[in-house]
């Protein structure tokens, strides 16, 4: 099942694609809360309410994608995204750290700076000369949950969804601390949906590639992740309790413009495709 | 004025200390938003109905200060808390860094970490064997802006109050990036009010003291500051927006418990009280 926050004139609403169209959730069923989060708060039962609209969609539920704009699967999160920090080896490298690390590294962006599948990354010239892309798999936690064992850290996952970690170099490098080079209006592009944990199967076995006015810059797997996703999710929770649609961007490989030689930043008219295998594509261009 | 959210049995409401008494706002004024976040939001026509409240208090409007429970002022804020490091010289000595910097830094804590006043600090034995205090003077943000030029950047303040900066340190030190160490849960203690700005002439001529039981450790003034408030908001708003409710750390003193020698750090039944002129006291007390 792959969800979406889209809208339609004035109506912000959550759907379901079935068959090359988006179902209305809250159409379909009143009981239906109105935003992502609240929906992903229901837990199983939310699952098994989608279930039943899919046994019954009526064409006057549906819309065809072309006649719907996505937001990002959650356009407004309660707290700053969670992001892991150099979790391939050979990005890693590629920035000019080593490749093996004992300790994550985790920082975060403002929800400010969260933009949907085709909406424009602006540009900020006049703060950055230095604007990258990072390609990344993000996982939506399901459930609040304070020291989760690795074990059972799955069970906390809700589903995944593809972010854009658009980082200003300058200001990263400039400022130590990451949060401001990462957090710049329109620099977390996420979706196009999120895909519900039921449909894949293994989350570490992903092809993830990025790709600029459709040339190939990231080529990876997310078998290559340093740190596991049940290693993100117990280390973070070791203290501190995660929520319901908390979001982790799990980490980008090699070949962000930065890496290249020489560094290859985004201009205005960039295109960014970042495809993830079972998840699908996000694109957005830089205004 | 001194703005608390506060609860009375299962009712949690804005409130105004006035005459040693809480008035309870939305008793008081059936127009007034529940939530602190939501009175900000309404600007300077907030203060003007609360003036209006302040003529003509009813007994039946008020609680005595010791009826009442006082969460922190933003129970819940709506991002991470923005935190600035190593902003006072002689602190950024302690910790063993220069005592000059050319560039802000800027991190944040999650806002699962927010408790009020006299609330306990968790000691996270299981997690961190480093718990350490930071006081701080924080400012609330106003009013939504993005770009905001230095001159303009006191008119974008709501308010001020204490936030005590809690750090794991080997978490701090392990994981580079700041966020795991300085989000434990029960690590931001704040209130325990805020002091609108009209009561603050000057937020850089205010006296900052942290005792832990009783004794002083940390003693300085905000004149001190290396990056002053107006700095801080123009840089942190110069690609991002910042928000109404949005709150701003302005960094720690020298004192801490991690910079004595040998180290003091924070044990199960330890008291921290942090006082800043013209705002008050915020004492908690470690679990």
């Amino acid at each position: 099942m792959k969800f979406v926050t889209a809208h339609v004139g004035s109506d912000v609403f959550v759907g379901v694609v079935h068959e090359q169209k988006i179902v209305h959730l809250s159409k379909a069923d009143e009981t239906m809360p109105h935003t992502m989060i609240e929906c992903i708060e229901l837990g199983e039962s939310f699952i098994e309410k989608v279930q039943r609209v899919l046994e019954r969609v009526r064409p006057e539920w549906t819309y065809a994608l072309h006649d719907v704009q996505l937001l990002a699967p959650i356009p407004r999160p309660t707290k700053n995204i969670f992001c892991i920090g150099k979790n391939y080896a050979d990005h890693a490298q590629e920035m000019g750290g080593a490749a093996d690390r004992e300790n994550i590294i985790v920082f975060s962006k403002a929800p400010t700076t969260v933009i949907g599948h085709e909406a424009a990354i602006l540009r900020h010239a006049d703060v950055t000369d230095q604007l990258d892309y990072e390609g990344e798999l993000a996982i939506v936690i399901g459930k609040k949950g304070k020291a989760i064992p690795k074990e059972q850290a799955l069970d906390y996952v809700f589903g995944y969804t593809i972010i854009n970690d658009v980082t200003a170099r300058d200001l990263q490098e400039r400022h130590k601390q990451y949060l401001l080079g990462k957090s710049l209006d329109t620099s977390c592009p996420m979706g196009p949906w999120i895909v519900h944990r039921s449909a894949i199967a293994e989350p570490h076995a992903l092809h993830i590639q990025t790709k600029v006015n459709g040339e190939v810059r990231q080529s990876a797997t997310t078998s290559q992740l340093i740190f596991d996703i049940p290693t993100m999710i117990a280390t973070l929770s070791k203290g501190m309790t995660l929520e319901s649609g908390d979001i982790i961007a799990t980490g980008t490989p090699a070949g962000v413009g930065k890496g290249m030689n020489p560094p290859r930043f985004l201009q205005s008219g960039d295109v960014v495709e970042i495809t993830i295998d079972q998840i699908g594509t996000l694109r957005n261009r830089v205004q």
